[in-house]
C-alpha cells in the first residue's frame, strides 16, 4: 500500500477516493473518507434471489435502506454514482457460497456474472460527518480502527427465503451528548437514521461488548453510553442464515463511496 | 348506503371502519375516517411483475413508500393490519387489463388469483390528522369531496417494465401556514412526507388546476397557496403507461385503513 492516510482521504471527493481504490491504493475501512459523502453497503445476488432480498430490505428499512439497485448484470449504480463500477470501486469484498465465506478479494471482475443484481444500502458512516459537526467525537476514528458491529438478538422480519438477526454498529458517547447523537442521526433515515438502542448491550442480545462479531472493539470510557445503530452488514447475517448459492458483499467497514452527499439524505 | 357520515367514521378504530366497508356499508372516499390511523394505497400485480414494481417503488420512495407487501396469493397485510382482507376491506377498487380500466367493483373476491401480490403504499390521508392538529384546515374535508390529484409532468425513475409520471395530491393552504404545512408533513416520510412542490402549478406541469385527473376540484381562495404532495395513485399512472396484462388497485381516495397509527410513521 502507499503512504495514504485517512486524513488525506477525508477531504477528497468520493470520485477521487474511488479512483484510488480502483487503482489498488486503498484497501482499508472507509470511515472518515470523503467526509460529507454518503457511503453504501453492498450485496450482490443472482436475479433469482433478487425479489426475495428486495422484499427483505423493504420489510427491514432500518438496517437495509436501499439507496440504489443496479440493473441485472450491470455494475454501475446510476442513481448514487454514475460512471462508478461496483466490481472495482470498493476496498474489499466478501464472496459467499451457500452461506459460507469463501474469499475476500479486492476486486470481483473475474467472478462477475450477467445474472447478478447489486443492491446498494445506506451506511451509518454517512452521518458521522454530521456527528462530528455536532461536536461528537467518533471513537473508532480516533483509535484508527474499524467500527465495532454486533450480531444482536433482534430478529428481522423474514421475506421469502431470507431471514436473520439485525447487525448494529456501536459508538460510545458521553452522557451529556446522547440526546444530541439521537436527534442528529434521526435526520438521516435513509442511512439508518436514529439509533435502535441506547445503553445496556444485554437488552438487545449483545453477547460481549468487547468482542464485536464484525470490525474492531473500541474503548468505552467512564461516563460514556454505548449507542447502537442498525447496520448494513445485516444482509450478511441473512446470507449466513439463508444460504443463497452465491452472493458477494462488501467487507464490513470497507464501503462504496457515493457521489451523493449527506444533505441528499437529510430530512430536516 | 346507510346514513353513515364521515363524522361518525372519524372517531372509530380502523378495524371497525374496515368491518363496515366489508359489509358494504361504506363505498366512498376515506379521507377523515379513523383519524389518527394510517391509510394505504394499493396495487396488486401478478408475481411475474412484482420485482419490477417493487424496484419502481424503491426508486421512487416519495410517491411509492411501501408499508407492506403480502405474500404471493395472500390477501392479509400482516405488518399493517393482521386479520384484514384486502379483497373486501377497501371501499372501491379499479381493475386494469393491459393498462385499460375495465371495472370499478366494491370487492375483488371473485377475481382473486393465487399468483397475485398486493403492495400497500403510504397515503397522505395519514398525515391529515397532524395537519388538523397543527390548525391547518383541509379543504376537501370541509367541502366533503375527494382530494384533488393531478397527473404532473414530473417523471418517475423507470424500473424494469414500469415507467410513468408522478401523481400529486393538492391541498390549498393560507400563506401564513405554508411553512407549518411543510414541517408538519415532513415528519411522516413513509406516508409521502414533505411536499414535492409549493405554489405555481405550471412549474410541475399541472395542466388545469380546476380539472384534476383524479378526485374532485376544490376551491383555492384569495391568499391561499396550492401545496402538492406525492401521491400513491402514481402506480396507476404507471399501469396506464406500462400496460401489465392484469392489475387491481384501489379507486383513488378509497383507501385501505391500517391498524398502524400516524405515530408509527412519525420520524420526530
Amino acid at each position: 500500500m502507499s503512504d495514504l492516510t485517512l486524513e488525506k482521504l477525508a477531504h477528497m471527493h468520493a470520485r477521487d477516493v474511488r479512483q484510488l481504490i480502483r487503482e489498488g491504493k486503498w484497501d482499508k475501512p472507509t470511515s472518515g473518507a470523503a467526509l460529507g459523502h454518503a457511503q453504501a453497503n453492498m450485496i450482490i445476488l443472482p436475479k433469482d434471489w433478487a425479489y426475495d432480498f428486495l422484499l427483505y430490505a423493504t420489510r427491514n428499512p432500518k438496517p437495509c435502506p436501499i439507496l440504489d439497485v443496479c440493473e441485472v448484470g450491470d455494475a454501475e449504480p446510476k442513481l448514487i454514482a454514475p460512471g462508478a463500477d461496483i466490481r472495482t470501486d470498493l476496498p474489499r469484498y466478501r464472496v459467499w457460497e451457500n452461506g459460507k465465506l469463501v474469499d475476500e478479494p479486492t476486486d470481483i471482475k473475474s467472478i462477475w456474472r450477467d445474472d447478478l443484481v447489486a443492491f446498494m444500502i445506506g451506511c451509518s458512516f454517512s452521518f458521522e460527518n454530521a456527528l462530528l459537526k455536532a461536536g461528537i467525537r467518533i471513537r473508532h476514528m480516533d483509535m484508527d480502527v474499524n467500527v465495532p458491529m454486533y450480531l444482536t438478538g433482534v430478529q428481522c422480519v423474514p421475506a421469502g427465503r431470507f431471514s436473520g438477526n439485525m447487525v448494529m454498529s456501536m459508538r460510545p458517547v458521553p452522557h451529556h451528548q446522547v440526546v444530541k447523537a439521537v436527534t442528529t442521526t434521526a435526520r438521516f433515515p435513509s442511512v439508518h437514521g436514529a439509533p435502535i438502542h441506547v445503553g445496556c448491550p444485554e437488552a438487545i442480545g449483545v453477547k460481549d461488548i468487547n468482542k464485536p462479531e464484525f470490525g474492531d472493539a473500541v474503548e468505552i470510557r467512564e461516563g460514556e453510553v454505548p449507542i447502537f445503530w442498525a447496520c448494513g452488514v445485516t444482509p450478511q447475517a441473512a446470507v449466513m442464515q439463508s444460504k443463497p448459492p452465491f452472493a458477494i458483499t462488501h467487507a464490513p467497514g470497507h464501503m462504496f463511496l457515493a457521489d451523493k452527499t449527506d444533505a441528499d439524505y437529510e430530512v430536516f
